[in-house]
């Protein structure tokens, strides 16, 4: 980790973990591979400890570069709610991770694809190919499950879980996380929590606070060649405030801020999608039970939500440098963290640092 | 097979084979699943006889009704080409038939995810868990390769490959497929060609060339008990039309009109998906390959085209419910074909019908 | 009117006035221009008779063919609610009626665009240049209020308001209007109302309740020389039932099912947009009053809904016909009403007629 | 202007006039109405020096946050084209200004609505009732033909046009300019040239060049008291790249990242919309007169006009800011320009400024 702390982005609140399981009932597991030129794994995030089959979240996704192979957001799209945990893994193994899915939900619910509706399972992915023998497809079926149960409130960052094998300004990239609070109309706060999966960015475009370290790097020669933009960044906010699939997709819009701010362009090759899910209610799957009564955010209290999802995707892509550790793999191909870079850089000093 | 033949839909010419594999180069296969409560399978269509991850072709999806969980859909909107076969099978076979795809297309491009990009799966779906138990994901990634490897221009419709467990409006559905002309500006023709995998519909609501023929069943209480609409469509039109993929998207979307003079309202639960591609030029992979310097057919042309997508799917479908054959399948569930039901309405006589 | 009334379509009931004022609230008014070289109007269409920029219904559209230059379709689809009457007149003429909406929500709300934010002009279109001098911009902000002003619940279909102009299939289209019933949850039922701006379809297409009387015209010579298709139809569907913009916008997609009964490929040149509403409930503008607690319709039982939407958009369309009367303008041009060219078929005898 | 020049964002190259207008062809005219409490205008871009409706160019619009009255692109979306000049005005002007654009096409192509097609008016806007009593709806026809006709390579920026009355970040916005030319691969160069209509952002979200210049007034209690964000910002991009409308579309969604680097959320009032068009080629508006054979960039490339188009937006950002010149106008509103502001702040030294 870099000896300078990771700068706070932003001028608001954050939550006692700074991390997504800020958002009340939001969980994390990792599955981590490390074994040789197996460098990989998965990583599960739930929206709450129940079964999401039975009981759906509100969700949306905003595809901001498509170029990518994630599954599940037809539906998601057409329907607003999420119905399996989300899963996070690399790229060539989504269809094994899908079916995993697909066992977990027929096995707690014996009549899905029969009397009840098939379940949509959600992938997302990134690239690892660069560190992880992507084509021997290491990850399994119990692979997501061990992830699955062992999530929890508290969960690591860095090269864990999807995260293990992904590059970052060709640097060690991974799994990163924040949070931000902010007020809410009945003086309660609500509390937008996001997770990246940071496998993007060409290394001279690296800002790191506003600090454009990358441009630096280049110019003192001091920079790894460049290398075309073939990553991705997977970005997932969760909010505890009552917002509709509609409201969740311009949410999930402005993680494109906080990730803009870092040096992205949104290259050709690098699949970056955001999705966003709330915790505020539930939608029954039978009809034969109650919809919730819900009163929505009124649509003028976004701006707050907004800037708590910049500011935390962010800070969250910070900490995923920050977190990441050196990994060796495929063919000895080598990530270094970024505090190898930032020691070649004494004058790093982010604008956004507070005194 | 009805007594009647299949009434002929529209004026426009049909081409020699009146269907997909009319437009040059396109080819389909099939595996079929026979045995018990195994009821399902898989079917290819390949847009030419090489490689698609090197040789793209133009192309574009409408998604009429995501109720569905088919993959691809996110870089095939951003990039507008394919880089695989279709593959068509059952809702929970996804992913087997992704993680085919992908193992297929690295064995032809070894440094594909290294070097070289991933490659976009693609894959749709439908549910047959009605006759198929589809609970046991019993499609294997050889049955893909079967499939694949089976592709010609001559192929069986009916109750095979991934139609095997089909159902529409509560008989037999499954592969269907018809082809039209029309007149091109340098006086050769433009083709269409569609396939369709027909799994949708309430029996009330059955239409046959504008021959209420549901209303009529449901009058004479010969009508089958009515189900909700837990089915899908998946419809993939050719054409050697030069057009590109918003053209195509457009071509896409009028399928629909096909689908909805069957009677389909597009129920909620009827992933309703359609996949429409140009064989007219083929994108390179790589930059340093020439990229092809196309005329576009100019808009005001594509009424020509839109009439031909309308009426090769009304054709198609018409085409699914003529071949399929019964089937009997988990539990002991039954589909009977379209002829069983027809024999019960002696006065079948529609209207589109020439003389 | 033809001497045989318009078919019925579909097995739902219908409402009192088988009209989109069958939705409780919904008012309609109409501004007819009949002057020789100016046939022409405007149809205003109100969720209520309050002021919508201060309570706000949930709306969204679907662009079915953008081949359209409706104004405010932006903002619907960001926020999900009208803020305006929804206008209905001429192509030519979008911007002058968005002027007089701009100024009516200014002299009703003195701070809009000021400490209230600006209002968003909802208006669609056809191009009503056969029958109306569309060059001559003859609608004028007075234009728009009239209608306004004599929006009710009972209204005039066929050559009238923003249909006065309109052609259909060659003859003469314009307004038309329906609505069918479905049951709801809590015993009470649900209304779908639809009106339609008809001006679509070329006359060898037309399909009269699956009579394909296009068809044999065009057999018998007895068709209108055919026309490149460069119509429209706007299609506004109403429902009481409480829906979100996410399912209103699924909703307008089943529309389209009834548009394309009638014949209707959505040719290339017709601008083919359908907008739907709900009055289950209503939005404040300010953050300082209360958001409704809604208890949203569960989506699985959207189906009888979308099957209301698809029923009442072809009987509208025929309604469309069925009341609109000759008219000749421009440079003599002239329409003729339907019942003309059936007194030429003296077989017409559609299959959905009920015995 | 402040004493300090502008910073210089990026590395890429600039054209000759660091403005839209290095991209060849482009032509830019203002109409600046200065009279008390009217201070608004328009602003004109046309894409070639010829009649765009029977030459039309390549065109997509990206709407990052739909809180927005433009006109124009429903039928942008579905057709891929510009038909029109592009304008931009205030909020309420914008059924005048469409007006003015239908009457000027109507001028030179008579048969516009008639044998030919209508033409697609494509007006953008912002609000600036603040400065302007934008009430009096004081943008005339005339003056929409007076900036057309003005149009020319060299333009002013600032406070001019429609930029008049626009506010940013609470200081004076409006209009500004830059350009970037990135390597072509037939070792020509393809510049990319962006113009912004600036009228958004809270003053303590300012990130001038990287320097969070707005969280320091914050801190200092320098800045002006926070106003809720009710602006906007139009962001036109030009490019000889040869593209077609999907990839404009991408490239349009990358104006967004240079946006977002000046410090915008994206707030939910502002209506931020992004239009690209390609200046490489032209479609011919009549099917008789020939396609043009177009050899499309390769998508490998675009990474280089992704990083011209977020940096030339984020110049042209600066741009505005810097030319705008203090506006005084409705009930004595002022705004400042940013040299006022930054004259507070002795320390600012952007950490993009070239040393």
């Amino acid at each position: 980790m870099p000896s300078t702390p990771a700068p706070r982005i932003g001028a608001l609140l954050q939550g006692a973990r700074n991390a997504i399981t800020d958002v009340a009932g939001v969980l994390v597991g990792h599955r981590t591979l490390d074994a040789g030129a197996i460098q990989t794994g998965v990583t599960v995030i739930r929206a709450h400890a129940g079964d999401p089959f039975r009981d759906k979240v509100p969700a949306a996704a905003m595809v901001l570069n498509g170029f990518g192979k994630s599954l599940g957001l037809v539906q998601l799209a057409e329907l607003g709610v999420l119905e399996t945990p989300i899963a996070l893994t690399n790229t060539f193994c989504v269809g094994t991770v899908a079916t995993a899915q697909i066992r977990h939900c027929v096995a707690a619910n014996p009549e899905c694809g029969r009397s009840l509706p098939t379940v949509n399972p959600l992938v997302f992915e990134c690239n690892d190919g660069f560190l992880n023998d992507i084509q021997r497809l290491a990850v399994t079926e119990a692979d997501y499950l061990h992830a699955l149960e062992s999530a929890g409130s508290d969960f690591a960052q860095g090269s864990v879980g999807a995260g293990r094998g992904m590059s970052s300004f060709q640097l060690k990239g991974g799994i990163g996380s924040a949070s931000r609070c902010v007020p809410a109309p009945d003086r309660r706060r609500h509390t937008v929590g996001t997770l990246v999966l940071a496998n993007y960015g060409r290394q001279a475009q690296l800002v790191l606070a506003g600090d454009p370290v990358g441009a630096r790097l280049a110019a003192q020669a001091a920079a790894a060649a460049q290398e075309p933009e073939k990553g991705s960044i997977i970005i997932v906010v969760a909010t505890d405030a009552p917002l509709d699939a509609r409201q969740l997709r311009r949410l999930a819009l402005r993680a494109g801020a906080g990730l803009a701010r870092t040096g992205s362009v949104l290259g050709h090759g690098s699949g970056d999608i955001v999705l966003a899910f709330s915790t505020a209610c539930t939608v029954p799957d039978r009809v034969e039970r109650p919809m919730p009564a819900i009163a929505l955010l009124h649509e003028e209290l976004l701006d707050g939500l907004f800037q708590a999802t910049a500011d935390s995707t962010e800070q969250a892509i910070l900490h995923a440098l920050w977190h990441a550790t050196a990994v060796t793999g495929r063919d000895g191909n080598h990530r270094a963290p970024l505090g190898e870079v930032l020691a070649r850089l004494p004058s790093f000093a982010p604008a956004r640092t507070p005194a």
